[in-house]
């Protein structure tokens, strides 16, 4: 048995799915790559911008011969495209998939797929665009795949799967999948949450207009709404299936933020300094640690 | 009487004072320029990047002949230059300041410099930077400038104040200063207080390291922590200082916050993915309008 996969199917064409198979045939050339998603308009995009070798038009088509499959589908579609694939798969193949939370994924392809080796993965990589013209073979670049296999599973398999997301510029980490779910909810679930909610309540005022939250949006509001534009699917499903998780650090976050208005209440400003500069620091680390670039307003304004 | 002034200074010369400063100069060679910092090394480090044309060793030597002078100091600190400044000013010395509240400076230059024309101002405009490095000459291109006359104030002075303004790339509104707390309440204040408190709550949490956090921060919250990096002492100040129209917006922002948490705590999919689907159109609207790129990301990758 090699290293290497001979053939990947992806099933969901959208940011993800998409990416990955961009950067397979540029990092990969040797591996056959085909894929598959539910939307005709979306087969056809995929097609004209060669997201995969193969465009199939249907899931069991995609899938044979293939040694992997990874399924780029919401949350929620897991369970159906795994049974459309089914009847399609070779009984050796690994299954894998990219979605953003992993207990409840392992769970439902466990049962549709009983007798594979699955290893769930989970790219923490996006932007707040999806769909089939969302992808580019450049964004899993320094960015970190957390795989989240089953005690038991395969120590090869395993590596074969990191060997593939480290050759399409990932760097690896193994994780328990309910240790994913828990960093994963507030590392990007919580935020994703509070992005959404602020930038509905600031829509919502009766005393200050939607135009006069969009004219004024430079004073901050604006990062948050670039959040609050990702595919509303794709975070309902991550809130329904991550949902102890979520309601944990919202908990969490909740009581810091009652401390914080008190403060604010009380006029407690040594209070309020405090809390600031202690916030500095994780900013530094994270661009030490290359996760984001240091230049102002995120570099948007081409300046300093 | 002519539309424009002749000479400006500028008190306080970290990313806003510096900012003008650079800005007038390119824009506006005409008017003389000098201005004054407190901290002596931030004065020295303005004369070596000309932030103006000339930096004074005292405020009283800074607004010697100007007629204007813009003070862009942080809000608590506002009083204390004002007072500084009140035995060298030219009678007839339009007074103004940059900021990021109203009411509650117009209310201390007012008791500090009664015999002044005061028209304050606040430019919407910002980065997470601060200090003598962090201005640059086009800050202000496109953003607002939200300007706050007291009722009866000369419009020619108002007319005046604008066209600098305008000159050096704002666009100018004018507003009530009651309004302007409001507003800027929930497009800058709560938006800042929201990261700055899930940022620390990340950082305190037992059960994900601060590494993790910092690892995996791609998958959004990153984006706050570049928020959440301000300058503590601007930050602390703005919630001392608009402290009721703060408190009002984030009593909304967390009664919308309780509602989503039911919806996850029901399962209630539909509600979310409504929810999800609103906040869309106001980042459309922000990007129609200017106020921020449509990149992904940010355009922070240097990608699509
Ligand atoms: N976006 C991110 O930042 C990000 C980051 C890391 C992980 N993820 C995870 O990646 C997965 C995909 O997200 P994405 O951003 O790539 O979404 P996307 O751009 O919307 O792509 C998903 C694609 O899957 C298709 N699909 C839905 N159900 C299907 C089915 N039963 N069979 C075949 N195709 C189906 C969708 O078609 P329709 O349009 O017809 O529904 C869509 O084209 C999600 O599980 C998400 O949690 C996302
Ligand atoms: N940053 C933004 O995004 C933004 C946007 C719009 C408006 N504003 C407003 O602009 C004002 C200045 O903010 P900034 O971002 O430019 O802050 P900054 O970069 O920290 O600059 C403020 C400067 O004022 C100096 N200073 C403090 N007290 C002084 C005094 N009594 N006399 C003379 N100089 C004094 C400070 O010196 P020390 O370092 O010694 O304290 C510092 O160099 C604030 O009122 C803020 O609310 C900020």
């Amino acid at each position: 048995m090699t290293m290497s996969f001979a053939k990947i199917a992806i099933i969901g064409l959208g940011l993800q799915g998409g990416s990955i198979g961009l950067a397979v045939q540029q990092y990969l050339p040797k591996i056959a790559t085909s894929g598959y998603d539910r939307d005709p308009a979306t087969r056809a995009r995929a097609a004209e911008r060669g997201l995969v070798g193969h465009v199939a038009e249907t899931a069991v088509e995609a899938v044979q011969d293939a040694d992997l499959v990874i399924f780029c589908v919401p949350l929620g579609a897991m369970g159906d495209a795994a049974r459309e694939c089914a009847p399609g798969l070779r009984p050796d193949a690994v299954i894998s998939d990219v979605g953003s939370s992993k207990e409840a994924v392992a769970k439902v392809l466990g049962e549709v797929l009983p007798n594979h080796v699955i290893i769930p993965a989970h790219p923490v990589a996006g932007t707040e665009n999806s769909g089939p013209d969302a992808g580019f073979a450049s964004l899993f670049e320094g960015r970190w795949c957390i795989i989240t296999p089953a005690e038991g599973t395969d120590p090869f398999e395993i590596e074969r799967l990191s060997v593939l997301w480290q050759a399409i510029g990932a760097r690896v980490e193994i994780m328990a999948p309910a240790h994913h779910d828990r960093v994963l909810a507030v590392t990007s679930h919580l935020p994703h949450l509070i992005a959404y909610t602020i930038v509905g309540t600031a829509g919502d005022l009766e005393e200050v207009t939607q135009n006069e939250v969009i004219k004024y949006s430079a004073g901050g509001f604006r990062d948050f709404t670039r959040i609050a534009a990702s595919d509303p699917t794709m975070w309902r499903d991550v809130f329904l299936y991550n949902r102890d998780a979520v309601l944990h650090m919202l908990q969490v976050f909740t009581e810091d933020l009652t401390e914080l208005q008190k403060a604010i209440r009380l006029g407690d400003g040594e209070k309020l300094f405090d809390h600031f500069t202690r916030t500095r620091a994780i900013r530094r680390s994270i661009i030490e640690q290359g996760q984001d670039v240091a230049s102002a307003n995120f570099g948007r304004d081409g300046k300093v």
